[in-house]
C-alpha cells in the first residue's frame, strides 16, 4: 500500500495526544501498513487536555475508524470513556489503546507492560525467575510491574517517592500474585535487572535514578526512557560493564501488543 | 512523502460523507502529496446523517486538523457549522469544503460550479459568450448555473422537474447577473452547450435527460455523472457526431479548486 493508494475504502487509525509531533506510532503502524499492503492508515490527532471527551464523542461517530492508541495527556482521563477495560487497564487505572469492537464500543487495555516484557524478551531476556527492582510506579512503571509479576519473576522490589501510591500497588500485586516476593524496602541479594521507569533521563540535566557502579556486574541495566536512546543511566551502566536495555526495545514491544491488539502482525 | 513517512507532525484532511467507500479525493490528494513531498493526508471520514453535528465537533478538536471535503448528504446541513460562508456557497446553500483558519474557526465554500468551468477550460473549452442550456439546479447544477454566469456566458436556459427551485434560482441570477440572457423556457437559436446536472445516468435504467440527437452538430454535450465515465448520454452524443465532456474534468477540477482552496497547487 503507498500513501497514493489510500481510498474510500480506507480504514482508520489514530493516535491521541498532546504534544503529538513525536509520536512514532504512525511510523511503526504505517510501515507496517505499507510492508503488508494493508488498506489502512494511522494518523497523529493533536488533542489538547480538556478537549478529549468532545473529541472522542465525535471520533466515535467515524464509522471507519477501528482504534486510537492514547498516550500523554490522555491515558487516565480516557476510562470513563471506555465500555470495556483490560485486566493491565484496571489495575494501572490507564489505557494507552482502544479498539473499536463490532457494536461500536470501545474496548480499552494498557500495553506499556506486556509490551515491555516483549522487548525484554526480543532481545533474549527471559524474566521468569528473576529477582527485579523497579524505580518509579506510575503509569508505566506499575504497568510494568503487573506485567513482570504476570510472567513469572521470582521477587520485585518497588521504589517511588510517592510512597502512598508504592504502597497501594504493592498491597495490589502481593493479593494478585501470593507466590511472587513483592516488597518496597527489603534488597535481593541477587539482583538481575534494575529498571528505570521514573522520567529522569529525558531532560539532560536529570540526576541518575540510581547508580549502576553499586550493581552486580552481571545486572541489567534497563531504562525505559526513549529520548535519547541512550540515556545518561545507561551511558554509565555501559561504562561500569553491565549490560544495558533500552527503552525503544519497550516501545517496539508496546507497538507490537497493540498492534496484535488491533488485529495485525508487526511482523 | 511515502506512507511509512507520516509521522506525528503530519497535517490532516478528510472527506465527510456517506456512502464514503466511492470517495476519490483521498486519492487525487495523497497522490498530490506524495509527488510534491507535503507531510500531509487526506483521509476517508464515515459520519452518518445524524452524526454529522457530534462528528464535526470532535473534529473541530483535533489541532491538526486542516481542512475537510465535504459530500453526500451533508453538503447543506454543514452550514450551520461553518463561520464563514463563500459566495457560491451562500447562493446554492451548500458547501463541499472547509478550511480551518488560524483562529481554528472554519470556512465553507462551494466549488462544484467554478471546478466545472475549470475542468472544461482544462479541455479548451472556454464557455464566455456561450449559450448554455442546463438540465437540473439542485446542488451541482446550481453551482454551475452561478459558475457560468459568473464566466460570461451569454445566454443561460435552465430546466428542473421542481419548478419551484428552477424559477427562484432563475430570479436570483437574473438579479446578480443583468447581462446575462437568464430564462426558463426560451430556446436560444444557437446552443453551444447543454448540461446535464441530474443524477440520470448514474443508473443503467435512467432515461437519457434529453436527446443529443435534436441538437446541432456543433453542440458541445455535458454530463456531470461520473460513474460510468461514459454514461449513456456521452454514448449517444458521440454516436450522433457530437464532441462530449465527461463528468471526470468537473471532479479533477474541483479538486484542484479545493486543493487550491486549503493552500496547495494540484500539479
Amino acid at each position: 500500500m503507498k500513501l497514493e493508494q489510500l481510498d474510500g475504502s480506507t480504514l482508520l487509525y489514530g493516535i491521541v495526544g498532546d504534544p503529538i509531533t513525536a509520536a512514532r506510532s504512525p511510523e511503526v503502524f504505517n510501515t507496517m501498513f505499507a510492508q503488508k499492503g494493508i488498506n489502512a492508515v494511522l494518523v497523529p490527532l493533536h488533542v489538547g487536555q480538556g478537549d478529549l471527551e468532545t473529541a472522542w464523542a465525535g471520533l466515535s461517530m467515524l464509522r471507519n475508524l477501528r482504534g486510537l492508541v492514547i498516550t500523554m495527556p490522555h491515558k487516565t482521563r480516557v476510562l470513563p470513556l471506555m465500555s470495556r477495560i483490560g485486566e493491565a487497564g484496571q489495575l494501572v487505572g490507564a489505557v494507552n489503546a482502544a479498539r473499536r469492537e463490532p457494536d461500536g464500543s470501545w474496548h480499552g487495555d494498557m500495553f506499556d507492560g506486556i509490551g515491555f516484557v516483549a522487548g525484554l524478551r526480543a532481545q533474549g531476556h527471559e524474566p521468569a525467575g528473576w529477582n527485579v527492582r523497579l524505580w518509579g510506579v506510575g503509569g508505566a512503571g506499575s504497568a510494568i510491574a503487573l506485567a513482570l509479576a504476570q510472567a513469572g519473576v521470582a521477587g520485585l522490589v518497588l521504589h517511588d517517592r510517592d510512597v502512598l501510591r508504592r504502597d497501594r500497588l504493592c498491597r495490589q500485586l502481593q493479593q494478585a500474585f501470593p507466590h511472587v516476593d513483592i516488597s518496597t524496602g527489603a534488597h535481593h541479594f541477587k539482583v538481575d535487572a534494575v529498571i528505570n521507569a521514573t522520567p529522569l533521563g529525558m531532560q539532560a540535566t536529570d540526576p541518575l535514578p540510581f547508580d549502576p557502579a553499586e550493581l552486580p556486574r552481571e545486572t541489567l541495566v534497563v531504562d525505559v526512557v526513549t529520548k535519547p536512546e541512550i540515556t545518561p543511566l545507561l551511558q554509565r551502566a555501559m561504562d561500569t560493564g553491565h549490560a544495558a536495555h533500552a527503552g525503544k526495545h519497550m516501545h517496539l514491544g508496546q507497538a507490537r501488543c497493540v498492534a496484535r491488539f488491533f488485529g495485525y502482525e508487526l511482523d
